[in-house]
């Protein structure tokens, strides 16, 4: 995405070799700044307080975090201590454990000497793996977009609702639920998104918006509230959301709203996606209550930049992810096409898993 | 409900006789102050900016509204410009007007110079009215937890979860679906509130937390986008929401992202029940689509407190309520039992309206 006429990724390798650096997302909207990772811990703590976010991203910077702890010290010790340390951050998403299984397998088989080097190019691997993975998303959320207009006979926009951010700042680059209406927007379809605001810490608002403002692409902020309300009017042709992780039958967790949402688009016959690499299916897990749900500091709920919204003495819980049963998804557009939410689809979809 | 040990309505004559006193609470949960309305004008404003709210104090605000109104001038033209003015102030609540109406149709039959006392009294009559249908709705309701509590085994509390506010701040007193959650936890029944923190307005974790922390009674705020989630697990044993209207078959306009709540309560077998005396329901409309839904300004969701959470240049929409289709609630609460949401059922209990 460009930002200003200059075209960038969300994470890189800095021009020193040594260090990454990332978009620090959390001073989005309001500022656009870019961080500095320069150790192990400096990438825990991104990931940790959420200066990126989004399971795909995750997954990188988790990669670029075990370079830098490589680069440092590339003992077998160190190595298990990072990619435990990194593995902790964040429970939800799959990403993050596959990037570092890939990583970590790949690091065992060279001797502590060679470690680093490995480490930076497959680091690099991963984050154009998630570049080419997204554009083939992008592609195949494209043609469902197309198969909506066509089947249209207005000539209005096509209403597209997401939730949380999915897009080009959950990954390194394109972004995944995001990746098909950027598509079509560049192709000179007439697009316009429903940004759900995504309590409590309103990446829709500051994130989403501003990935689609900055893109041009037409769509307005909603409360999560509203979701069901502007499907039963008929002002929503096609959800699409991204996920955290994914189980092999296709349940699918994703940011705390997701169910609800696929609840009215089932009830009011609205079309349901789920846009993922192939990187957030966990083939460990059948059912989605098996998947381990974050639950992040009250706080978050009761105050919103340092102003308590809540009562001092009223407790909140805050609950980070929901699980959208597989009978609630109409697809799940994977870099291999759009397959059902069911574990033979998904089997044969990804035969070399 | 008492504060600090005094017992409060939120709507009462001054001493002076000749202005009316309100809990302003667009200034809670951080101060509770008591405003004046000594004007037509006061009161319209008051309805409009939502020093009051909730549908059934709406309705007492505007019948006194009309008492300021006619004891000002109680000239035929002055009434119908008064009730006019009132009417406007905001849509989607039927308690409105059915109460302008119930107050011009009295006035009307009396001769001008009588007006101001006719008026006072029929506007006490109609707040006292309120209470007393708010504990028979509670009674009612409480009938529906001694049952939850009577198929538990464990011992752990009657999980409640509400959305918006419905309790003691939305009427005269006592509340419509947290009446039977204060009798039953006056009676020594163990109950849990999941309070719904509700977008955009935050009534949720601004009042029904408070009101609830005031007469002690166990709650937690939730973002709205929890609630499906919660009831997935099992930790929702029943959800209770008030009203702002009710079509002569079942279906109901409240606060928006009721809808949803709904939809997650059918999925998960929770019990869905509404709280409504029978000044909410609109006997003239059958479909919930027709239901006027307000839309309120899109500053409300782009912006908390003053700080933009949303960026300069993406707009925003604000749709204050949503319909739930008769076919997605248990039952509704009434002052006189409880309904099925049908006609039928609706028509046989309130034969005489």
């Amino acid at each position: 995405l460009k930002v200003d006429g200059k075209a960038y990724r969300t994470i890189w390798v800095a021009d020193d070799g040594a260090s990454v650096a990332i978009i620090d997302q959390t001073k989005l909207p309001r500022e656009f700044a870019v961080a500095s990772l320069a150790t192990l811990d400096d990438a825990a703590a991104a990931i940790r307080d959420m200066q990126v976010r989004g399971a795909p991203l995750i997954g990188v910077t988790a990669a670029y975090g075990l370079c830098l702890a490589v680069a440092a010290d590339p003992s077998d010790a160190n190595l298990a201590r990072a990619s435990d340390l990194l593995e902790a951050t964040r429970p939800t998403a799959v990403n993050l454990r596959a990037a570092l299984e890939r990583m970590r397998g790949a690091l065992e088989r060279v001797v502590p000497s060679e470690r680093a080097v490995v480490a930076w190019a497959l680091a690099a691997e991963l984050a154009d793996e998630d570049v080419a993975q997204n554009r083939f998303i992008g592609q195949h959320g494209l043609s469902i977009l197309e198969g909506l207009r066509k089947a249209r006979r207005e000539d209005r926009p096509i209403q597209i609702m997401t939730h949380c951010n999915a897009g080009w700042l959950a990954t390194v680059d394109v972004g995944t639920a995001l990746a098909p209406v950027y598509l079509a927007h560049d192709a000179g379809m007439s697009v316009h998104v429903w940004v759900s605001e995504t309590r409590p810490r309103n990446q829709g608002a500051f994130l989403t918006a501003w990935e689609l403002a900055k893109h041009g692409v037409p769509h307005t902020v909603i409360v999560d509230s509203a979701a069901g309300h502007l499907m039963q009017r008929g002002d929503v042709d096609i959800v699409i959301v991204g996920a955290d992780r994914v189980t092999r039958s296709g349940d699918v967790a994703n940011k705390i709203g997701t169910y609800l949402k696929a609840l009215a688009a089932r009830d009011c016959a609205v079309p349901f996606y789920v846009a993922v690499p192939s990187s957030t299916i966990d083939w460990a897990i059948d059912d989605g209550r098996e998947i381990p749900i974050e639950e992040r500091d009250a706080d978050e709920v009761t105050h919103i930049a340092r102003i308590r919204l809540a009562p001092e003495n009223s407790g909140a819980r805050n609950i980070g992810f929901d699980v959208t049963p597989a009978r609630l998804i109409t697809g799940l557009i994977t870099e291999r096409g759009i397959c059902t939410p069911s574990r033979e689809s998904l089997a044969s979809a990804f035969p070399d898993r």
